[in-house]
């Protein structure tokens, strides 16, 4: 088969589509012949080096797909060779065929086509495990995202509405602000232009920025707030003013979910899949594409994600 | 009544035994002639200036009692005039009488004396809320305890070790360390001598130190383990790795029970005494205790704690 491969780590052009050896469902696996995958940040890390796949993941990049089942695994069941999927990976979503975990498998949601879905798994199972799972949002609680235009963001903005949250969302332009305002966000704060601690306090932040972030953030949480920080865009060191955080009985948490084990991640997806899936089919809650680029051309995807105009999620089809 | 009034911040010395007006219990809260209380180095910190009672709290300190109930406000049924109980207080166990809500209010649990029963409510409600409610210790899971022969500590270990988990406490003595060990704890790090974080990774760790300690104990945190910080004796501000936070899928929680609406505290003490009173009555957790002090010197009790010889609570009576 063809996958992106990254023989040295660089810039976009790094990216090579190349012929590689077909993967090989192993015990409880699947193999998909993939029809789209999604650009994720961690995957322009893992072009530049600095985000090596765990232990036994595919070494191509790729942290989700949609397609059909072509093969099962030994002792798989519940699923047949045809079936339309999406999937979350540790790895290999670039490519014409992946093979996966079966608990990190669902079915494509109803209304949604087999190319989009493919950029739901990582937001969702990312969104659910931190906002819902870990932070615990409550009904009537209030949410800040940062980023609200991303993938993660404009995902996170339509589960927590239909959660009864009030969100606030954090972007960079005005076009951004309103497009997370048609999916639902109540406030909205130009990063460039306004402090977002000024509409706080907030019950739990979403957070991709880090370090830079840190101590507004905790400024910003509401006594027993909830940090949940999913990605270091900022930085990774930061003074934390523990006497803030302990007068305000508040928690940080900072989690990623590619590296967690297969039981981890299966718990997610089957709490996505109860909790997510309904509300995706319900039409109330719609993946956002920015756009879709071929392929063996993830070069443009990449740059695309690393120019930062794009609103909600960039894809890859074959 | 007389109460341990504070004139002016300072040393042990401003603790002034004076004549003051008697509390009056309200809607809700039942007065309890003392029998005991017991110092917690919140009252230290009350005693300098740095810790101010919370809103309508009483300015007396004291964070927790034993006694007969006196009185019961408008409101208050379950509970009868002369009921030997013990409560966790915002603030006025150092005083022959106290009000309290009844939500705070607990039985003396069989197989404890109303005189050590004063140094309960304040450790179990802490270690129970931090360590099970908050950090969910599970069986079979790690649990480091800084400081354990302290009032805390001493009790964190018995209710972990009742809880089927692996305990390491930190002390700076060898007598300490013996009697934690008599208490059930694994492993016994003298933090002068050894590094807590060569016996890690640990689950969950119960943090007093705060600053000092940040770094060192996310170092030592296991994968999905829980950082619960209940002091910062060793300062306020660190520089916290966001990096190694997030590769741990960690977090970090700081809290104190002060400062807690009457919901949330009655709440922590319905939870004790459903989780940690029939372990006490069954004589598998104890209460340990220091020593005894006349309430009216309170000074010497706060001297015992500044000099950190003591193991187990020190308790003031009347």
């Amino acid at each position: 088969m063809y996958a992106i491969t990254i023989p040295e780590p660089g810039g976009p052009e790094a990216l090579v589509w190349a012929e590689v050896p077909d993967p090989v469902p192993g015990e409880g696996e699947v193999l998909v012949d993939v029809v789209a995958s999604a650009v994720n940040r961690a995957d322009l890390l893992q072009r530049q080096g600095f985000y090596n796949p765990p232990p036994g993941a595919s070494p191509y990049p790729g942290l989700e797909c949609s397609g059909r089942i072509a093969a099962l695994g030994p002792g798989v069941s519940g699923w047949a060779v045809g079936d339309e999927v999406c999937a979350l990976l540790a790895g290999g979503g670039y490519a014409e065929r992946v093979a996966v975990p079966v608990g990190q498998v669902l079915p494509v949601p109803d209304g949604v086509d087999l190319v989009t879905a493919a950029g739901l798994p990582e937001v969702a199972a990312t969104v659910w495990s931190n906002v819902f799972m870990v932070a615990h949002l409550r009904q009537g609680e209030r949410l800040l995202v940062h980023g609200g235009s991303s993938g993660i963001g404009t995902l996170a903005i339509q589960l927590a509405k239909a959660a009864g949250a009030h969100v606030t969302v954090t972007a960079g332009s005005k076009e951004k602000l309103e497009r997370c305002a048609e999916l639902g966000a109540d406030i909205l704060v130009n990063y460039r232009e306004q402090d977002f601690v000024d509409s706080g306090p907030y019950d739990v932040i979403l957070d991709i920025v880090g370090a830079k972030y840190l101590e507004r953030n905790v400024d910003a949480l509401a006594v027993n707030g909830r940090l949940a920080i999913i990605g270091l865009q900022g930085g990774v060191k930061a003074e934390l003013n523990l006497g803030t955080l302990l007068g305000k009985r508040a928690a940080i948490t900072a989690t990623s979910l590619r590296a967690r084990p297969a039981s981890e991640k299966g718990a997610i997806i089957a709490a996505v899949r109860e909790h997510v899936w309904p509300l995706v089919a319900a039409g109330r809650v719609r993946p956002v594409v920015d756009r879709t680029v071929p392929m063996r051309d993830a070069a443009e995807g990449h740059r695309i994600l690393e120019e930062s105009g794009h609103i909600g999620k960039v894809l890859l089809t074959r």
